[in-house]
């Protein structure tokens, strides 16, 4: 039994997402696509059947599973249309535009009472972030005390505002920092490096380890992730990304990659497969809406302290029963 | 439409087949599975069909492409059998337990005149080699001189023999070396270090190229595949295989994997993925039934030379139409 | 011609400081040495003439020039007593016990005219320091954003307080930066990990660059620096400070030092032939008084933060002309 | 007591011996310089006295010592001059042009009764080499079974001939190895590559341990030398030649440097430091007469087999008593 899924927005991660349903995915296919460009849906999605209207899609009888990857602003309502529905879906963070509308989408799954959302936060299926998350399960560096983290892009977009840095690329630390250390942030402070430069963030979790994220969305060379997670009897971080390595021109060198696709290939096939397994199992797996909801409200509460510079208190409203869960 | 896979064998490599088949793989899936233990096929293949006659799943209409991972001996008699029933075959290594029984294989595929078998070769999926392969081919670091493989296992099992460092480890080494030369081996001399201890194998090609290659079986510390390729501009070479490191009791350290399964776990998916792939698009992937062929002349040759230290020439038969390829 | 030096203090560094002096300089030879334990300061400086008085050796014509190895409170006093006879003087960090007694030596010193001090900041001499420094200065990395710094011990000694963590372990990480950057810090905030743990410590510079700093007098595993140059068009940072890779029982591991001195040992030699090239030239080298001063009002400052937790705005007196040189 | 050395030949190693015993090294001083260019010889050693005549040199009254960095020719007749006025000699290798003139050596200076001599075989000194050396001594990887060797030079110059290969580059291999394994080479094969390129060169030791090395002397992208060090239970190797890492343009990477001088510039130091504290110990350091006289043994040896591609069998005269010494 193949999973039929639907994929609605057919731009860089619409694309991407099909195209591993296509060929990377066990147990499932694509099934259908949806686009406002009917052209760009055939391109990512060919054989597919195509929507034009992505409730359609959510609607369908075709589609037993969604994936959502439109614009961030139309996140949180597909995904209510595919809870009332009871269908799965893998959305593309974030979970709504403002944190406000992911309270209810958090809301409308606890009414529900089973988890059928899965965020696309790919980092938690990396294998270097499931290496460093283990080492810290089972106390191999002993008590956690720290966590650096760097997110570094080759060059923004032209659109790219300064409060992106914290809603577009930031995210990404908050939800595998919460991941990695199994704790809830409580506070944050923000150091802008002057030259309209990268971001310097000090967070601190409610056990009192301290987060320090470099975001740099201009770093110039390529993309470049790193962490490292510091405990009481060690350390565990993550291994130059490279496959190979070339003595040329006087230099030892491996190439970044230009941007997060290459990096997380593997990552974006894994949690999909993890996705398709879990529906299959009738489990959940990933992120849940309540994390990204968790996400959003920080970044929101940062990018009004951005221009202050103060320290950030973090709150949150209680967390659902249905999202309690180990770390 | 879903390619029904039969595989035969459920030892070490048949499991891990099976395992690939159910979960890993997009347009497949496992139909079938024989092995004499019932008891061990079920467990690798729970709800596929079990046959206790490999011939009987080869020929059965549940199956239409076959992987053969049973013992050595019986790969050329259940390729040809697949061959006869023009059923696409992914055989485990070696094509057959001696370089005649290959040729007849060989023979057979060409007299049909379309490529049926790929042997598994795994390391030709494996991303590092192939990096490899294309600083070779797009000249990157110049002509092609040299190139240093290192092949390490933890510790022999008590019934490996000393031959078997030749026809079990460095078959490897003798495939993916043709493979990122895009050169036939014409010469090999063996320096066996004292001790029982490793292999240094030095092969010449065509071109004059010289691989020198460490075969050490009982290595001590680990699993531990490594090669660099030298040109007349520069060299490329592995790059360690670690995702993360530890800083932990007065070292940083990264651990080897015990054996070759969770190396070459990515390239065993990528290159079934692949195989099924080419079944569908109606081509041919990885290495051929005479790249198995020449790999098991070369490993004859060197097992015959391995007490007399002589330089060992390689000749080979005729080269098939069929098997006439661009490096 | 060789230099004369007289050694204060035959402790861990005095007796480093002797041996360096006996057995790796070129152009100076250790004459006196002091220490109010005799043994110790004969198995120190075998030869070398023994002084019970540090004044007396200070002032003796067997000493051209002193090595101020004593417990901290002591610096400054025996300092001074040097600028008084005119005689050249490299100083262990710090300068001086408290701030007020630091600014005494650069005010006399100034009075003086000419630099006869250079504090030990041994780093300044590290090559991996100076080639990035040599990247700030060349512009290869573009405009400096952000300098990340790791300090860690492996374990703090009995008698280490909170405070020392600051005073002993940071003040290196206070001097390399404003070497290593060119820039004067103005503020400084201290995030203090649970469990009594390591210390996260953000300044900021005149030119709004932003440092981070681990400061992590027990990081269990081995004595640990690293430090990472961000600029706008790319990173600088420390390799591994490995000569050697084992591969042994299961790993590929290098191991870290005990403690500071063999990280460092080329530095501290290099240190003193540049102190004593720079006596024959009539020149200066290293961190300066003033250098030593400031370090000792930021580190103040920051003890007095420790508890509260506050922003630290960092002021200073006006920088004395004898001080004004190039980054 | 300071060592008054004289230095005979101002070239590329010459002037480099002269800076290290002016400004590197404790417990010596340049005294006296010789070379055919006058000026050359005040460059490389201003305030030293100038010889015209090497003997003359040898002979003052003003030198206690002498490093000989003159061409290959004249090595041997130095020597011999030094040995027979009793000075203590550090020589640059080879020990001869002639392995018969090499042989000369050797028994003047056992007929004399006390060692001499030191060649310059720097690579003894090398941090990196020494930690080898002491896996082997301490047992700590097993049993050695092999040695992988690679030595690259960016570009050979025009006057390079093939033979220099083996007699100007592959000599360090030779030494190193003897002194890595504490082992006398008994066999040797050279297999080159085509293209004029690089050469394969396996030798074998009276053991049974296997030294594998690529001299290749055209590598194109600059100075590089590795070394492996195999055992029964692990391995030694040498770390990347790295004191920073660059993140730019694309790519992390570091620098090459352009030749040996850089790569072994703390090992020269130390070399001299070594012979400087020797002599003034009445003891012996580094690479004998013999250690010299054997390499170039095994060089000519090879350069008479370059074309013929045979075996090398090694043949010694008995070394002299006063060369027998520990591993």
């Amino acid at each position: 039994m193949s999973l039929a899924v639907g994929v609605i927005g057919a731009g860089v991660m619409g694309a991407e997402h099909a195209r591993i349903l296509r060929e990377n995915v066990s147990g499932a296919h694509l099934a259908a696509i949806c686009d406002a460009d009917p052209a760009r849906a055939a391109a990512a999605g060919p054989g597919a059947r195509f929507f034009a209207d992505p409730h359609a899609l959510i609607a369908s009888d075709a589609v037993a599973a969604v994936v959502i990857a439109s614009p961030d602003a139309t996140h949180a309502e597909f995904t209510l249309a595919a809870i009332r529905l009871g269908k799965p879906v893998l959305c593309e963070k974030p979970i709504a535009a403002e944190a406000a509308a992911g309270l209810g989408v958090v809301e409308a799954e606890a009414a529900l009472g089973r988890r059928l959302v899965q965020l696309g936060f790919m980092r938690r299926f990396d294998a270097a972030y499931g290496e460093m998350r283990r080492a810290r399960q089972d106390g191999s560096i002993g008590a956690i005390r720290l966590l650096h983290n760097i997110h570094r892009n080759r060059a923004a977009p032209g659109w790219f505002t300064g409060a992106m840095a914290l809603t577009n690329s930031f995210v990404h630390e908050i939800d595998i920092s919460r991941w990695l250390l199994g704790s809830e942030m409580v506070a944050a402070q923000i150091f802008p490096a002057a030259g309209g430069g990268p971001l310097m963030i000090v967070m601190r979790t409610e056990k009192g380890e301290i987060v320090s994220t470099e975001v740099n969305v201009n770093a110039g060379y390529g993309y470049h992730v790193h962490a490292e997670l510091v405990g009481s009897q060690g350390t565990i971080e993550m291994a130059a990304p490279a496959r190979t390595l070339c003595n040329l021109a006087g230099a030892r060198s491996f190439a970044f990659p230009p941007d997060w696709i290459p990096r997380f290939a593997q990552a974006y096939r894994t949690q999909t497969q993890a996705w398709v397994d879990a529906i299959a199992a009738g489990t959940s797996a990933g992120a849940s809406a309540w994390d990204g909801y968790v996400t959003t409200v920080i970044a929101e509460r940062l990018v009004a302290a951005l221009d202050a510079g103060q320290t950030v208190e973090i709150a949150l409203p209680p967390r659902p029963a249905l999202y309690a869960e180990a770390a």
